[in-house]
């Protein structure tokens, strides 16, 4: 069985591109990752780190000898050197900085100044850039020479590197040989800022309809280019990145992470849940009188935080994917919050029945299925207004919402749940 | 404020593009909605309504008057009619069709024969088509007229529409007018079949390094084109519909949807929940005497509860992601289970003690402290195990982990919890 193994590994290396392969070496164990990265052909290494999210990649490169990492990196594009920073140690950076060649060292200091949120970090360096005083001719020589992946335009820069304009390759065809580029150029060029958010340099390459874009930094320099495939990946990086905060976790989490790393890093989100159950473990023990008159309530407790806790997030999932997709503003805030909190009327008060019925006759009792009716109202009703008033202070604030907004609104129907409950239980029941 | 908002919609219309347009229009409340759809020009409205999501989508149309909506629809694109079609009224899909040319005709109808998965569906039609017997003048003239957004490609067919070759535009400028088309065909073609599930088809898009690829049904019949944008959609529609099923919801749900549509919607997915909630209370119902004797157990259930949950769907969402980029395998599984289980043991074993210690000194009892440490640890371990196995089990069944996972984790996670604890509590606190 491990002969197979080997046999489709070693095939899919042939067949695949780096992604895919990244993709499969973060899906094997620590040891067989390794492994198998010794059968991955040394053209194609650099690529396939590059691929890999920085935790598997990092498990690569620490059981690389310093020879073997200084060798690997040589002869490294700026971008690549950008992608691997974050794993690489200082020594290593600098040393993969001086096999560089100048106009490479330039790229990567000049990309490196910004953040990795900003778009001008991860711009890649295949442009096809010609003066603005160039010519129709020169511009057909630079194409005939190599035309780099996802190329659909010409960018003319001035004398210090300015941007200037945008000239469309197939436009160059039917033109005449000496005819000046600058005659060509489309109207009012879209450009990207360099400090643009990924997500929102991401939109404008998508709604642009051209393969890629130029990317300017604040003195109009032209830095590189976004195309829109790098579009593509910042879009699954978000996602996934929006997908794992739900859990607490990041993006670049290794599905085989060391157990004890792995665990170190989940106990934290453990831990902030851990201060939210106490809290409502605390808000029950408010009511230990009352518990031990009726363990019916003790029973049925669960039910009015759980529903409370699903209607809340229904409404907060909408609201955070309205937020990602810049739906939600002051303009429509008062009339969402109303939509939502009449979605939790109505669902308060059927489900308030439904189960008030069932409550009432599992315990022989008209009063606990109206104290449950009645809290499970109240509970889902505050559950749609927090679902949304939430996630909007988060954002506000600048704290992601789908990373906190669930624990948040867990607590909240959780305690807002149980002293309805047991509070309208002490006050009727007793 | 109302003055306002006119104007920076009016400019709106003016600056963005129909998909910017179709996520403003759906942000708004149902008669705001309504109001501003009136403003957006005629020449737009086909292309904002087939970028709206389909519930909001709805909405607009179901305010058309029959004649206005026939208007609209005349002269429309096979891949419009596509989108559109599922909140089309019949006989409105019979006009649109009668008034389309013959070839429009056909196209609509060769992609109606796919489902909403497969990429066959979705084509669009703007290829550069030759005959596999034209030269490199015909394919220069064909560009000169018109070159459709993110071409890069020109497919060569037979007589009978069979797809033959793949040549790169860029390929034609340096080749002398009279060669054969065929000898510059690119060696073997990427294609991607018209039954492929659209994210693989969006992945094959994203490794090709080209801006388009040719979609050819299992008679090598060339139905049309996958363009790296449009995978860009899907990978985008992809996540969110994720991220909306792990409420119970889905991607065309509607911010402003009707209150009462709404409400039906979601009292489903309480529903569910609704039952999962009443075995988590049956089991806890289980231990009624218990309970009436020790009701510090009361309080502190559900802080059992709630640390499997967590650590549960930490786990899940880590494989829910695995199984996404098509990570998680037979031949992983097993590795997998071991070191997520492990994390469960140190976690388990970490907040026992934590809880343990503050239980115990809370309620003043060893013992308490004791019987709610083991069931923590004995919970968070079941809940890593079910973490894994429930989404592959899912995944196995055709069943969206993303969707359902989560619930039925919770109900594994509230029952071993309540059971764990009250269990040992009625063994050896009574």
């Amino acid at each position: 069985e491990n002969e197979d193994q080997k046999t489709v590994f070693e095939q899919a290396i042939e067949e695949l591109e780096s992604t895919e392969l990244a993709l499969l070496l973060e899906s094997l164990p620590l040891h067989q990752r390794l492994e198998r990265w010794q059968q991955v052909p040394d053209e194609d290494r650099v690529d396939v780190l590059v691929a890999m999210r920085a935790e598997p990649r990092q498990t690569i490169i620490e059981s690389f000898e310093e020879s073997e990492l200084q060798s690997l990196l040589s002869g490294l594009h700026a971008e690549d050197l950008i992608e691997l920073a974050e794993t690489l140690p200082e020594s290593v950076i600098d040393t993969a900085l001086g096999n560089m060649d100048a106009s490479q060292r330039k790229h990567y200091q000049l990309s490196a100044q910004y953040d990795d949120e900003r778009i001008g970090r991860y711009v890649d360096h295949e442009l096809l850039i010609l003066p603005r005083t160039a010519r129709v001719r020169q511009a057909m020589r630079l194409i005939r020479k190599n035309l780099p992946e996802y190329t659909d335009c010409i960018y003319l820069i001035q004398r210090n590197g300015a941007f200037v304009g945008t000239v469309l390759v197939h436009k160059l065809y039917a033109a005449d040989p000496l005819t000046p580029l600058v005659e060509l150029c489309i109207d009012d060029p879209v450009t990207v800022s360099a400090d643009s958010y990924l997500t929102d340099a991401a939109e404008k390459m998508e709604h642009s309809g051209l393969t890629a874009l130029p990317v300017i930094d604040v003195n109009q320099l032209l830095l590189g280019r976004i195309t829109l495939r790098l579009a593509l990946e910042i879009t699954r990086e978000e996602y996934e990145s929006q997908l794992m905060a739900t859990a607490g976790m990041d993006e670049d989490e290794d599905l085989f992470a060391p157990v004890i790393r792995s665990s170190k890093r989940r106990a934290t989100w453990l831990g902030i849940n851990l201060l939210t159950a106490f809290l409502a473990s605390w808000s029950i023990g408010l009511f230990e009188g009352t518990l031990q008159q009726i363990v019916a309530l003790a029973v049925l407790m669960p039910i009015v935080a759980s529903m409370g806790g699903i209607a809340g997030s229904q409404t907060l999932t909408l609201i955070i994917r309205g937020i990602a997709l810049g739906q939600i503003s002051k303009g429509n805030f008062k009339p969402l919050l109303i939509k939502e909190v009449s979605v939790g009327i109505l669902n308060g008060l059927l489900w308030a029945l439904v189960i008030g019925a069932i409550a009432g006759i599992w315990f022989g009792s008209l009063s606990i299925g109206s104290v449950i009716a009645a809290a499970i109202v109240v509970n889902i009703i505050i559950a749609a207004f927090a679902g949304v008033v939430i996630p909007l202070v988060l954002d506000t604030l600048d704290i992601d919402p789908a990373l906190s907004g669930s624990v948040i609104l867990t607590t909240v129907t959780d305690v807002v749940g149980f002293v309805a409950f047991l509070g309208l239980g002490t006050v009727f029941l007793l």
